[in-house]
């Protein structure tokens, strides 16, 4: 949404964009504990992760295991903590339930997936544009091409809808009996042609709605707390090798302009990576040593962090 | 609602209200495996819980603990079964987490606070009638009187809401964060003035609204499996002696007419019971040996259950 200027009072430009990147620790706020000069993080930003350089409160850093890359780290904390309390907190989701995810190949889509597998007896029903199935196939159960919405019956996760059409078909599709509607979007049409909804069709149809912004919680509510208790438990994950962040693929900052026009047309499996390091010359995803995400799924955000302890460091 | 003729498609008259009773299984159906007669046992029904003799599919019926008598079986599975599927199914609750429940000292509202006082640490913030403050303030955190909605920054369930500033409220009152409003309705303007909800208000503040109702799970939607599930654990919650229904007085079936009164003037704390061996002497709650609850928290229902396999018993 800020790459398409379609938030609500968009911050000024000239902006950097980027909400999340990973590097190394250059240097401490006086009052910083707990990290050093250094040490390996990954780090939300309220903007401005698109950089060299990044500054940002020391409540949204977290120390990357040792055994995930600067890649895997940049496109961590965004999809999974996303999907992890959509899935958990909002949804709740248990043994036996069935979750329906659009865009399965983006980077929550897979984000989705996987967290689904540690759940015991979880059947996902993806949909993704037919040309990714061959790669995603394995993630998710049932796969259905992104515009033939036909199954039925479901705890519905709906992510990323393109079109209003997926909202709404999302909601019709809910099963009876406590289930789940997760709204998000990458794509402001979602949002504008949404259509209200009437509580009581939600008590007739034993239904929820819910709406998740992982950058209003720690930006806007001052909930970095609560995420860092996600992020612990993702990370926990992660060394079991029950997760791992799906990288689509690798670029210099000055091949954004192709990277978002890979966003654009949903070309991408996972998440892309501006790397700083990295040459213009595009390869496909591997390990790299500092990195920074290129932006897939952004959302909207405007408003000033408080910026009370300062860990700048490069990234 | 029944009560007060404002449902969709009422059943007509003469009807038989009422949705849960107790008794004794007076005959089982041929295909009936694992009641006998002479079993004590409670039940759901699609009206007619009323009467001195019930029929019912076996899916909605469920054996009585030793320890628990007919009255508090009358009383126990409405109740408490919506309060266990709002509060863990739906809102997902758990250690740390604080409730606000409106008419804290009716049926569910009492359910509420005893399930939530089965979960560690978590805080119940309850709206009640002053004069009731005394009688139930063991079993809420903070109470505050029905008009007065002063707290903020909880997990709502909003149940009972009897005016729509109520809910209006109840949606304002929402910390950020994952939280969770449940709408349920013993009193249609709730339902007839609520305004229509913006998802795009939902996905900026993150929050959740939910619709439940028991009677639409049970007998338009199939899910007698699930409850019986809810069933079987507040079972065991009960002989752990965690939670006990709460009843507020027997009444004769020829005093209906004054324990609607008493509903409808908000005087009970706890489920009236219309016991059908009680002489019509109003007495406070005791023990008794077959009741029928009296249709407190009714909810609209129409249409038929599938009754392929009937068991009446005596009630």
């Amino acid at each position: 949404m800020v790459r398409q200027g379609n938030i609500d009072n968009p911050p000024k430009t000239p902006l950097v964009p980027g909400f999340e990147c990973s590097g190394i620790v250059e240097a401490l706020g006086d009052s910083v504990k707990g990290y050093e000069i250094g040490d390996r993080v990954m780090a939300f930003v309220n903007y401005n992760a698109w950089a060299e350089v990044v500054c940002t409160p020391v409540e949204f850093v977290y120390k990357i295991p040792d055994d995930m890359s600067f890649s895997e780290a940049a496109a961590f904390p965004m999809n999974f903590v996303t999907a992890y309390m959509m899935l958990f907190e909002v949804a709740n989701l248990r043994e036996g339930m069935s979750v329906l995810v659009h865009s399965a190949g983006g980077g929550v889509g897979q984000a989705v997936a996987q967290l689904c597998s540690t759940v015991p007896n979880v059947t996902v029903f993806g949909t993704a544009s037919t040309f990714k199935h061959e790669a995603i196939k394995d993630s998710v159960t049932h796969l259905f091409d992104r515009n033939a919405l036909a199954c039925s019956g479901l705890v519905l996760i709906a992510d990323n809808g393109d079109n209003s059409n997926h909202v709404r078909g999302g909601l019709v599709l809910l099963a009876p009996g406590p289930c789940y509607a997760r709204i998000s979007s990458s794509n402001p049409p979602t949002w504008w042609q949404v259509e209200k909804v009437n509580p009581i069709k939600l008590y007739e149809e034993n239904k929820v709605i819910a709406g998740f912004s992982l950058l209003h919680l720690l930006f806007k509510q001052g909930r970095a707390g609560l995420v860092r208790g996600v992020v612990d438990r993702l990370i926990g994950l992660y060394n079991q090798k029950k997760i791992k962040p799906v990288v689509d693929s690798l670029w210099a900052l000055e091949e954004v302009k192709e990277a978002m026009q890979r966003i654009h047309d949903r070309g991408n499996i996972g998440k892309l990576i501006l790397d700083v390091e990295k040459t213009p010359t595009p390869l496909m995803a591997n390990d790299s040593t500092e990195t920074s995400e290129a932006g897939e799924e952004e959302e909207d955000h405007e408003g000033d962090s408080e910026n009370k302890e300062r860990m700048p460091f490069i990234q």
